[in-house]
């Protein structure tokens, strides 16, 4: 084992993004991630499984606080209003570093395995969301039908903030996509849509 | 290459499913499947890749046909009615024969596998449905809010509709579905559910 080192996680996964970022991450070896943190392959292997796992390692922690915020919501609440405070956690937990978001997006969007790997955790998110949701006396087809409709305006919206020219609030862009939802499910005729940085 | 066999193609299917439904996907071979439809296993290679193409053998004539009612849909009608439109066609195709639904659903749900196989075919519709309605002028974001609301729509109401206790029409299950999904995104008390059989 080598000599311990102050936050070799955090270097080791800002070496990773960088580098992927730079070369594509195909191109990027473990070695390569090591090198460019100053630290060894061994290291890299004590914080993360393989290179894929420096993109997806907050996964799990991230859904457990969206779940728990759904958890905490006001009892009575509307199934959406529930959805939209645990919208509300992940654009709080999110929506604090743009360009590292706008990073991490990119090396995915270049990679169908990682695109892959991505949408089964919107998969998951959704599934646990309508546990959730149904932990809460919502029934089975309404847990559904509210949890999807989180999802997709989480996809939307993360994907719309990442893609404007300059940082907006995350919460904010979430709010107006779940409007728009909103609209195209009445049927009302939607129009031109907001461009990112437009209301 | 045997003789001809009227209609091997359907007598294979039938007594596959027949046979998954009684033993399980698992535990049922191609040469079971075989005899079963007094045919070889030779003869099944020449209709499908193998024991899972059985259940997915339709679902790209399927998506293509939602996809042109989707196309056909009246000039300027909002996102959300081009896409009920194409939940109607759905509705027609797979409405016709509720008990083989019913038991190509209970295999599916049996099997992880399977599950994910059908999970990634509806992934593929909602990613088919967004690129139908931008090509009809659709924004981006609201053709991709627009088509998951219609396959969360399609899925809760097919699952809706297989589990009933008897059969009902397809396509009003849908139409409730969305009237459903209408009511939860506007944020209304939705209350109990109506079960199904019940409007």
């Amino acid at each position: 084992m080598g000599r311990w080192e102050p936050n070799a996680g955090g270097r080791l996964a800002e070496a990773a993004m960088a580098l992927y970022v730079e070369r594509g991450f195909e191109q990027t070896t473990v070695a390569d991630i090591a090198d460019r943190a100053g630290l060894t392959a061994r290291t890299f292997f004590r914080y993360f499984a393989d290179k894929r796992e420096v993109l997806f390692a907050g996964a799990g922690a991230f859904q457990e606080a969206l779940l728990a915020a759904l958890a905490g919501a006001p009892d009575g609440a509307p199934p959406i209003e529930v959805v939209a405070i645990a919208l509300d956690e992940a654009a709080d937990l999110l929506g604090r570093d743009w360009e590292h978001a706008r990073a991490r997006q990119s090396v995915i969007a270049a990679n169908a395995e990682l695109q892959e790997r991505e949408l089964m955790k919107m998969v998951a998110l959704s599934s646990a969301f309508a546990d959730g949701l149904r932990a809460r006396g919502v029934a089975g087809p309404d847990a559904i039908l509210a949890a999807e409709a989180g999802v997709v305006v989480f996809r939307v919206a993360f994907e719309r903030w990442v893609a404007a020219s300059e940082e907006r609030d995350l919460a904010q862009v979430m709010r107006e996509s779940l409007d728009r939802l909103g609209l195209i499910v009445e049927g009302r005729p939607v129009g031109r849509p907001a461009s990112p940085g437009v209301d």
